[in-house]
């Protein structure tokens, strides 16, 4: 059943999707701001689940692109939030009925309801991950032979671009390169879609996820519980390791932010690398999940999530794992968002530390 | 008067253009070979002067952009040629009219008569510089007000994008990093204009000039008198230098050629410095010649147009210079086009060796 978005429910939303974000998809309180501000101005977003969209509806997913280093610190208004949706409205010649969440991460859940809002459009109960990753094309939907193209990109400055090309990999390099010559974070818009396709590919119930993760986590707070086991039990996953980060590199380099954390606990350490979104974890040499299952920072007493840019020296840490959408664990997903794509030589490495075994794509 | 180029033109029309590229513009010899298959094709081209475009003419340039060391190795299709102008037929809703070249130079006269050809559209006899230079926002359009959007590019491999930008600079900066990730050459097509835009900012005559230089260079050779004397008069300029090449620094980055060659002369040597064209003359550390005037290489006996690219050690040439069009000795163009823009720290020197002086922009 479809169910309304307000500002009172953007907190709790921004942070169960930071938590599902791994690390990435951008700092969910610059998404809260934006998406609360619209929701004021412009009303209420209309939810929809999956099995409710029409089959003729022309879905577009909405996102912000770049390093979440950036991000932070250029707010989009609503005018650059919108404008490639106008642009691929001109350019399909048919008007966009719905805004689905691209993945689910701090801005980028909350982007796509800004939008959804200033647009007057409903936005869809699903994401293209599951979770977040750092490139355009690792999202579901490219997996079910699913264009990103037309795909618009615009900036702050008012350019805008619209890219058709010949496979989603060539999407995601054009618009990189584009993103960084235009200040490392531009808002996207692609990925046009019918009710069916969005059905079939997309991962249902996202934000109504997200927002449960946020209500055990402010139930947990309330009722002085752990709010890290409340979210470990609701993600079906396991805690990983505890303890304080010593080490973190960073690097903003090719539009992204890249490096390595490590974290000391009473008896060994954990070393997180990372990608916008964490990858791999291992310790004492050893691999212990790797993408695309979930890894994830949470503050060790409140369970607040922390992205990759926020990891500082000193903080208390507990560190999350859970499956992703099984879908994820197939040979060509494995192959588009494994550990290999991202230069690591080690075999998918599951939640619960079994190494993957392929799963069909449904 | 309008007139018709066949494949007959071609080889003489090229040979002009490789002159008035002033070593850049792409090499003149794989441009003319798409030019002639495209007019053997689909016939003879029309080729119209500025007075007789109509008021309401929808004309778009036609150029390929990159790195003239990629674009030799790099013969674009016919379909790559023309893609860019289907993709903005569709983003400008209206049928594009004419085509024009955005520059003279090797392959930059040459794949605008291919368009037309493939197109069956009328060619402008005019262009947007009267000589070649290396980024997409320097033509007298822009000088003009014109937006070079919506400019769209496209790769041999098919993939197509459409900017629409806030000013010329930046179609420039996100079509060049485009440009590099698709393998440092794509066609585009862009400066929509009216016929009274075209009349008003482009050079008149310039296809109808890069004809009669190349036949008065045949001329001279079947009459066994100077070919150099007689481009020099042809375009009131001047024989600079004459010499063996005896160094040549070429570098291919950001998307262009950059370098230096040096000729040695019987009394004292000739220093080049080009970015695609020849921008700077100098000797015994005194500068000679500066863009925006026209730097020559050409072939010592035969007056054959050596590009940028093509240059090496042991040829024996003649470096000419000649005046550029006015309107480029304006402020506004200087500021675009002038060896400050360049990275030089000298003025403007124009091909008689006087430091410009500053004109109006008609």
């Amino acid at each position: 059943m479809s169910w309304q978005i307000t500002a009172a429910e953007i907190s709790d939303l921004a942070r169960g999707a930071a938590v599902l974000g791994t690390g990435g998809g951008g700092d969910p309180y610059i998404g809260a701001l934006l998406a609360s501000a619209a929701l004021q101005e412009y009303g209420a977003v209309t939810v929809v689940p999956l099995d409710e969209v029409p089959t003729d509806a022309v879905v577009l997913t909405v996102a912000m692109m770049g390093a979440p280093t950036v991000m932070v610190e250029k707010l989009p208004s609503l005018d650059e939030v919108i404008s490639p949706v106008r642009a691929l409205n001109a350019y399909l010649g048919r008007p966009v009925t719905h805004i689905a969440c691209a993945e689910i991460g701090g801005v980028n859940s909350t982007i796509p309801i800004a939008a959804a809002a200033a647009l007057g459009l409903p936005l869809l109960d699903a994401d293209g991950m599951g979770r977040a990753f750092p490139e355009l094309q690792m999202v579901l939907p490219t997996l079910y032979g699913i264009n990103a193209s037309p795909l618009a990109f615009s900036d702050e400055k008012g350019n805008v671009g619209v890219l058709q090309t010949v496979d989603n990999s060539w999407t995601e390099r054009i618009a990189r390169v584009a993103c960084v010559e235009m200040g490392c974070s531009v808002m996207i818009a692609g990925f046009p879609m019918s009710g069916d396709q969005a059905r079939e590919s997309l991962v249902p119930g996202s934000l109504t996820q997200c927002v449960e993760i946020g209500q055990e986590i402010t139930a947990a707070r309330n009722e002085k519980s752990d709010p890290v086991e409340r979210i470990v039990t609701l993600l079906g996953g396991r805690e990983l390791f505890a303890g304080k980060v010593v080490d973190v590199q960073r690097a903003t380099t090719t539009g992204f932010a890249r490096g390595r954390a490590r974290i000391d606990g009473t008896e060994s350490s954990l070393i997180l690398s990372f990608q916008n979104e964490h990858l791999i974890a291992e310790s004492d040499g050893q691999t212990l999940v790797t993408t695309p299952d979930l890894i994830m920072v949470v503050e060790h007493d409140t369970g607040e999530p922390i992205t990759t840019e926020g990891l500082r020296y000193g903080q208390r840490v507990r560190v999350i794992t859970a499956p992703s959408d099984k879908r994820w664990h197939s040979t060509e997903a494995l192959a588009m968002v494994g550990p290999g794509y991202f230069g690591y030589d080690v075999p998918p490495h599951r939640f619960d530390g079994t190494i993957t075994v392929v799963e069909e794509l449904a």
